[in-house]
């Protein structure tokens, strides 16, 4: 067999377990490990719905991937951080066992829907193991939807918890949701570009809540873009951990930052907006913000200085003709120095 | 022939023209007019690109769709309200000659890319004649980048015109965009949201400015993704407008508005949340908000309001087992009730 | 668990197993009984190829489908016809499950890559236990082909069994084929067409042998397209099945017949070409071929005749404005008639 | 403007038009010639379906193709080789601006439907200026369509006249064609494959003749594939011709021929078969097949010489150990025989 299903008990008295889908390597697959993808279905923390479980797996085990679906506390078990520490216990499971299963642990995307949804963005934002990738389909996120779930329960929103350790992320929803607003994933991709996350994101006309994998069997009328998020999921995958091939993991196409705005130092991959507050201790950033302001004003006018704010830093040293030497003096220099700040200006 | 194209001279002082790409109707095509879209390229009011004129009407014409390409006031005739003047005439130019050209004029978008996205945006926010959709890719949609645009001119930004008589909107744009800041797209969601208005959206992770429509003759690296929203665009346009069939256009799938919160009087398509305003208006509305709230708090606990409160009221009266002649009379008895309050409420 | 997986031992001498992959109906499925494909992977019956098996039912799985894996007799257990034996040894089990399985028996399909091609051919032209479609991946058809396979035994070609049973067909390969030649799909096409049978056919310009799914970590250089056999198929199945949708399967769109030329006995839904041997015996037949034949002759000159003879009998009819009544009478007539000819002017 | 329209009257008494859709190359594309399609619609040669030209070229264009549409000699003109003669006036028309119009000679692809892919497939067979790959839908292509389209005039059949020169081709037809039977699809493969020609194919199982793009607007009932062979007809000229990028065309991914059967002189990329009856003029071939045959004999009993017989000759020397100038010494050797046989053992 090249799949192997095999039913893992996390915690009895509250019926957590995982059900993990290992797939083989080596022999006719001639790659020795493969990622994985941890499936983590909705229900408002009440349920947990069979339409957002073993079903979502399937395309990524085609891709290539591991699947795992974590059926986590819910109804009478759902107070919060059970559902977190289920994840954790899930994470630290799969690792014990990621050689004898050959899994790639830095290359692990949860998934989640709705109330799954909020337990994969609290495992992307706030958990101890930190997942490598986020992807949210119409996931509860503000706190209002997140209380929602857990009525009379202290709970915390994931869109109150980004932060520059959260990895890069994927969200779907449709834009006439009625039960999770559209606003829970429109402000989320606020609080990603805060600290500079990259994300893709796909809101669809219409379709409601819970659509699922968008499969004409679980669902009535949907925008026929609506199932694409699925295949749009594992080609963004693809694009940050890298390609599944014959030979292994390909060298991905993009990176989980945009910029080292939210790194512990400076960097000449922060942006030029973002080192403006370190001119105090870093004097000689100012001749670079003069020559770029100046460019600035000439080509756009009063609004210059904001457009050339979100470029990295780095970038100026080609445009001004510097050496790479220069540039590496300037990643040194700006390495040394601590990044504390005020975070409303991230 | 079956395209007939044509180059209009809309202002010779400022080079303005407007291309018509006209397709048959009739004959061997059984329909008896089409649908439309203007194209409108970018290049910062500076100039105009070629890579996002013609080459964007194909796909539309492809689909059934008349094409025009407006080329509008950039350079030394930049000056606002210069191009959206260009637009308004042009539109009434396209009207003029409707009946000639076979052209639904109901059924006309406008798609801009960067500052030709600025004034597809203007025109869909701010213009007397308001397209019917408007299809906004990498668009300059704040005052910052609108301003950047046009140094040294005052200038609105679509961003904050948007109006109960906005069109739906279809948004694209690239997460690492560093010439005009992915949050023109994020932020002119929640503007779109306040007046209920309908979108779809797709961010890609990676593919900056300027990638039209994605073709490899146009661009370096891009997502796998980013190409799609040119189908996808014209699937939104169908969802909205209806399908060009044989028979002419189907009815529309989804309907340009989520609800009635921004129309000139009250209606049962509000949403609940806006409606709880005018309870001393209408104190008839009380006894619903009572049962819902009650069920809310009993689903939800705190939340529960917040979660009910977007609905559309009428969703209420299937609910609670209301007849539709109940509907009906609160339907009229809300018809009759200016819709004047706070815009920041709705 | 939303998925079931089971192995079960079907010969235990010849290590001849079914893998189930039994997924869930009811509860938050709608729906009762699912349809099921079961997979049969290639290997020259010499082996039984690991990339040919559970990583092509995913999709399936997906759509909605039930997924077998049928490890079929190879090596020193492949003299034939033990692989069809295995065959019809799995329909009979999963048949005595069908109820407990919720399985609709009469939407089966088949899926054979290679020489699990031939087997899969075998079965839709020589079981006894024929399955509802067949899924025909770079298989191994022809005399030639079947034969270098099972070196010194003797085994039938699917080529030269197909009949009127046989079910409609899906098949996809390579042009550039170096081990099965790509005579062998495209010489099947015109043994379906002698038996009016409905078919897809897909030939992609490279990619060799052996692209199971097309999945990237399976293969080297492939053409753009081959991957797109699998959404194809699952598409041909759904024409051919009907949809799974909440409420159940939808009615198909598509017969797995052309013309009823290769029925028992003759009908309106022969085509006219076949009709024309049995004048002697319905001479009512003659006027309407005369009538066709003047029209053809004056429309397509010598020609005409042949143009005609592909359409079925019955659309004559509705040309020269004929009742319902008349056409159900001549249904009657040519239902009495038994369907014995010389099968090569089929 | 970027696309230029202009039409050409080719020939006046026989109604004959070029209509050349000329896209910039240069400026803002940063390349400087592109490829060329050339669009014939059908008809059966008694007129030009407008639902089969300007529609057919928009999607070309958008992948930066220039396109034409040639409406050749129909009705009373109609008898051949009128429009023949049309196509090598146009082509010749072509190149006498292909300079001016920046069209790459050796990039043209002919694109016909019907009584248009008859004309087509006849430029690709038949043609002194062949074209550089033909694209045949739904086609007229054996001798009884052929004269039912010209009746009381002797027309060629393409079928018969695919000879070494004919270029790649790439084909899509209904299973269900009620006008244009699929064998005239399926036979013309086989007529490929005796001269080693790449293709590709679709053939969808309902959809019936006509379809055209597949677009809704141009069709009733077809089967969700039909309308893919538009964007697979370009990605396989992207396999044979390159990608267009903004440093011009990319090397392509596939040949135009599987081997060198019917090159003028013999070469190590004919078949092993092809081969075998050249070894009385070189006798040097007889202990590689000696080889092989043992090798096949081996592996694949008595089937085993046909399998081996299709592989090319040079894939031999690297499954024997031999050297690179063997390889070269034995290329010299059979371009220098004259590649003269019998072609039906081509």
């Amino acid at each position: 067999m090249t799949l192997k299903q095999e039913i893992i008990t996390l915690n009895e008295e509250r019926n957590v377990t995982l059900t993990a889908m290992i797939q083989s390597v080596e022999g006719e697959f001639s790659f020795k490990e493969r990622p994985a993808v941890i499936v983590m279905p909705g229900g408002g923390y009440s349920f947990l719905s069979d339409r957002e479980a073993e079903v979502v797996a399937y395309p990524y085990l085609a891709a290539g991937y591991h699947a795992f679906v974590l059926r986590y506390s819910v109804g009478e078990h759902r107070a919060w951080p059970n559902p977190l520490n289920d994840y954790e216990q899930a994470y630290a499971y799969i690792r014990a066992r990621a050689e004898e299963w050959h899994v790639i642990m830095d290359k692990i995307a949860v998934i989640g829907f709705s109330a799954g949804g909020h337990l994969a963005a609290s495992a992307a934002t706030m958990a101890e193991n930190r997942p490598n990738a986020a992807i949210l389909i119409y996931a509860a996120l503000d706190q209002h939807i997140s209380s929602a779930c857990q009525p009379g329960i202290e709970i915390p929103a994931p869109m109150d918890h980004v932060d520059g350790k959260t990895p890069a992320c994927f969200l779907a929803a449709s834009r006439d949701d009625m039960v999770v607003p559209i606003s829970n994933t429109v402000h989320f991709l606020d609080e990603l570009d805060k600290y500079g996350i990259t994300y893709e994101c796909h809101i669809y006309p219409f379709g409601n809540h819970g659509f699922s994998t968008g499969e004409s069997y679980l669902n009535g009328e949907l925008s026929s873009r609506t199932p694409h998020w699925v295949a749009d999921s594992i080609a963004f995958l693809e694009d940050l951990f890298g390609k599944l091939t014959a030979e292994g993991m390909t060298t991905p196409a993009c990176s989980p930052k945009q910029n080292a705005n939210a790194d512990e130092t400076l960097s000449v991959k922060c942006t030029v907006g973002y080192l403006r507050q370190f001119t105090g201790k870093v004097p000689e950033l100012i001749p670079y913000f003069e020559q770029v302001d100046e460019l600035g004003d000439r080509l756009f006018g009063d609004a210059g200085a904001s457009v050339a704010d979100q470029l990295c830093f780095n970038v100026l040293f080609g445009m001004f003709g510097k050496s790479e030497e220069e540039l590496q003096q300037m990643e040194e220099r700006l390495r040394a120095i601590p990044n504390i700040t005020d975070d409303a200006k991230r």
